[in-house]
């Protein structure tokens, strides 16, 4: 069996191995992707974000538990915000994948950035390829931050939920910086917590501002509580509500291509990035042109141009 | 007088008519650019990064008040978060730039992220080359959030400032993840706040927990209140303090190293970035893959694929 009739087929360590293939760019396994891509039928593909300590992991896990419940399958893509300089996870990702390791309806991966430019897309790209390959059910895109890469991950979901906490004041400027515009559905999670009722108070009162309130599908504020998974099912109505609205609206087929071109853009950019270290003589040919730019013997564009204006050999 | 000259010779808008046509890719401009890259020594380059909500803006207002009390000239590239649908600038930007309008000693540059994968690090990299022309004594590089993008841009920096402020207990989550590795000087802004002693001793707690006290250089953790002023003196010390150890430690060799290499990654992106749109045929080119890979009749590692196995033209 080929790899991607191996993932077609459930097989989760396949599946596992081939996204591993990916990021090291070997050919076989980019082929096996392109196969699943084109064979496969979109996935449900959920965006969770938010700042860091609004329970988003904890959330995702009920989520996953109540999917489960009702047999469905269901994927996760992590995206980690690790140390540029040791690569590492975090602890908590490692905690929730032993939760469901032993299950198969459940696959979970974790994605570093490793500081390449651009490398983190591609493998988005690839594992929602996957996951789409093996026919899960729900795919839910987790990205931590408010930054402008976790912003543009969340963008390739059809629905993109942003969960806060109250008390995290700041957090309403964070909205008015970006993330007001993408969110389908808001989350104030551990509602519990005093200042709740505040946050989705001040929540509503920006999408208010924002106008959003006018438009044809305006953003629910909903509170959850993770840990005792009280307000969980009606996160997930609201997820079914506007998947409905998507549908009536032919707002889905714009967001398939907003996935397109994400993807696009990811996959020609790893292959450009491919292009530039084969033109520079591999990675001791960038290091070498990285020191002389530091000495300033010549600088960035010289070497562009140098590099782009020999003839291909 | 050519552009780099006229650059050289302090003109302000001639830099600012340089950087525009930067972004169009004009290789006029272009060339200005490496012009004076080669022919510049390298400038103080601070990184001022944090949350939303933090006090940036207000502390390198402050800073930027002090250091010209001192007589040094200023730059400040402020990259904003902004919408990724409106991609309009953040109010506060414009309110603080027409505080220093007036002053030639000053030079504020605004970059918004256009989207566009790698093409803020090209700006920001022609930013800092044409201050450096402008022999600009300080440059700071303002970043919003804690997103990986952020850090990556503050990481060219020589010194880098991360900014929090007391009551947001979850930016020690934050910490964790990705700000601890690459904060030389840490900044509990707004002081004045009840919990700002916690919060210094949830981050002094971090710096001990992350092994960097044992380091040769340990992150001093400060207090300032940048609406009325103070602690930015004491900020101002610890910079030039850590800008003696990187001289004394051979350590700004490497962080030049790092700047080198970001240049590198930035420049050769962007033009393999127009390479790729005029094989595609411009952007109605790109448009039109988009719409196929969308209604699935091809992926884009096909796409890629067939681009890069084409001969050129």
């Amino acid at each position: 069996m080929s790899f991607a009739q191996k993932v077609k087929a459930g097989d989760l360590r396949a599946a596992a191995r081939l996204l591993r293939l990916v990021d090291d760019q070997r050919p076989e396994a980019l082929e096996a992707i392109a196969e699943l891509y084109q064979n496969s039928a979109s996935v449900r593909l959920l965006g969770i974000t938010g700042s860091p300590g609004a329970g988003k992991s904890t959330l995702i896990d009920s989520l996953i538990r109540q999917y489960r419940e009702a047999q469905l399958r269901v994927g996760v893509i992590a995206v980690d915000p690790s140390s540029p300089i040791t690569g590492g996870a975090l602890l908590g990702d490692r905690v929730r994948m032993q939760n469901h390791v032993l299950d198969d309806g459940v696959f979970i991966r974790s994605l570093a950035n490793r500081g390449q430019l651009g490398g983190l897309s591609a493998s988005v790209a690839a594992s929602v390829a996957v996951m789409e390959g093996m026919s899960f059910d729900r795919v839910m895109i987790e990205t931590v931050g408010i930054g402008q890469s976790e912003v543009d991950v969340a963008r390739i979901a059809e629905t993109t939920v942003v969960v806060l906490a109250p008390g995290l004041g700041d957090d309403v400027q964070a909205l008015k910086a970006g993330s007001m515009e993408v969110a389908d559905i808001f989350v104030v999670n551990k509602c519990d917590r005093p200042g709740a009722t505040n946050t989705v108070r001040d929540i509503e009162q920006q999408i208010m501002l924002s106008g959003r309130d006018a438009q044809a599908w305006t953003p629910p504020v909903l509170q959850t509580n993770a840990v005792d998974g009280s307000g969980v099912q009606e996160l997930i109505e609201a997820l079914e509500r506007h998947r409905q609205y998507l549908e009536d609206s032919d707002s889905l087929k714009v967001r398939h291509q907003v996935r397109a071109r994400f993807e696009v853009e990811a996959r020609l950019f790893q292959k450009l990035r491919a292009e530039m270290l084969a033109k520079l003589g591999g990675t001791s040919g960038l290091d070498e042109a990285v020191e002389q730019i530091a000495r300033r013997e010549t600088d960035a564009q010289t070497l562009s141009k140098t590099l782009f204006d020999s003839p291909p050999e």
